[in-house]
């Protein structure tokens, strides 16, 4: 069994809020993250995947696949967009690093064909990553 | 004469787009960047100044002092905040990495005790910066 | 289940001598970390944690919270300090980066409000490091 | 049980092929990656080992020992050469990431003196990795 | 004046022979580089341009269109390639990273519409690297 | 003209104090920085020579020479070293990031053959550096 990373990058505003809290809650739990107009960040995505690699072709996954995929189902849905107002996952869930990593997994699980997701690992900033490896 | 370079770092969303424009051209010349509700990155700003390095303490600046003006006149105001919404200097400067950059040395320009300032460079992305060395 | 990470630094200079053995036999085994005039490091402290995320705030750990934890029981005892001669767990134990992990683990352990500490990784360089788990 | 990892670089020329293929096949495969002149990488192998550091030194394994293993068994087989031409292994095997790890495993397993390989590491691109743990 | 950088990658292979001298001379001048096999790297190419920014757009230069020529002039020739047989003007020229800065600014000078090209840098390896800033 | 950077590498420890001041004076400038037990860094040394590439070798200076000389008259002093109690020039000399360029410029400069030193710069941490670049 190999495991192959592969890493895409993101640029999308976001903020941390619930609704049902009066502002002063949201603020003091969230912070500055409470601010509804937004911050945001650059977003690295690591997708790892697990499979014993072909033996004629050496590969676990077909590298080239595993990028459009990544590119299609995360990339092109998050990217250059506001998370909270644009992506529908977050319409109801915070947009924490957590869940980040937990809706991307849901929008990958089952797309790639040959391999089984292993990880998904979203860094926020380069000091503070969330990885998610499915219900285990 | 030695050049002394600090980093700092801030999120923050924003977007580029000319109210004077019809959204089709703003959206031919920005492209997904003209998205008005705004995506995001982490910043890296980094400040270099020079001057003689003081013969008794071998500074040429106080780092904690330095590292105090970035994060009073920059960071504070730039972090976790809309930069077109929130900074006054972007109401109506596109903040581009060319503008932010600019406007980072004019907020920092003649505030540096015992040492001048240098150049002003911001990373938007990793792979994309712009610097300012003043009017030269 | 989601893994946490996040990072912090620390500045200290070490060196590596077991008392009980000859100046020579340190040298050999040592090499030049025998120096006991010390030399140092800029080490990089990763501490994941997991748990479930919570279903309103979406946060495994409060993050500001984790980051205050890590400064207080670690950053603040090690940081600008010879480990050697000031931290206590090094009064005998070689401050080698295996046993810096454990001793932060230690110090970490048990003291995450929500989430359990499940690795503590110490770079010594960025070509070097050490993963503690517990004991598992 | 502590894990230690050490970072070791290598620079290669490679390409993908597989000879029993038309050429139209091979670049259908394996796109530009197919060119028989060859291409290059920075290559970044991490190495983990695990064991008990020892009461005295501290050291899960001697670290420069572990150093001098990785330079000999692949740093001087694999660094400045090319993978398919002049690496035996990669005569009838395509050297993919996956297939480097697992190579490379194969090269170090059971050299480490007092402590267990867990983990082979490469990094064909810094976003780009293939990772092998042995028969697991 | 604002300088703006961006960066750009390619993987390529190359060795470094004089065809004028003996096999044995271009091994003490070359080392293993002189190896005809080739070898390899994953260029990091930094393309500095200068110039006023627009008023309205706020641009030195269109990013886009700065990406599409960097990629059009340079990365669509030269990555996935062995320089030495397939890249023209390393038909007669070592391709070492100083030659290969110069090469590449001839490519692009000229090219960029609205700004001067400032400055070339090529990293061969994250620890060397070659700027050309023209004839200054 | 090319200008040509390599990187270096060394672990030293140190600390910053002016014995004719007193205690008290020397924590309120220097801070924790001023603890005499010493800290420490992974320092990163970057390089810069100048000159024209060789018309036949296509290179600016011989770099096996030039990783010598930086390792014979730098890194053989400098690293595994406290620096304030082992290396001559920081015998009264505050080993601050702007005097170690300073110092290391002095030690390199006139020493590489066929190439003209043009700028030292020294990275204490990733966030903080020093630039020297001769009397000028």
């Amino acid at each position: 069994m190999v495991y192959l990373t592969r890493k895409a990058e993101f640029s999308a505003a976001h903020f941390y809020y619930v609704p049902e809290w009066p502002e002063e809650k949201n603020r003091q739990v969230f912070g500055k993250c409470a601010n509804r107009n937004g911050h945001g960040h650059n977003y690295t995505l690591e997708v790892t995947v697990k499979g014993e690699p072909d033996p004629v072709t050496g590969f676990v996954v077909d590298l080239k696949r595993l990028k459009d995929i990544m590119e299609e189902e995360v990339v092109r849905v998050y990217d250059h967009r506001n998370l909270n107002h644009e992506v529908p996952e977050f319409a109801k869930l915070v947009p924490t690093t957590e869940n980040i990593a937990g809706a991307i997994w849901r929008r990958l699980d089952g797309k790639i064909p040959g391999a089984a997701l292993h990880c998904v690992r979203v860094y926020e900033m380069p000091d503070l990553s969330a990885s998610y490896y499915g219900d285990k």
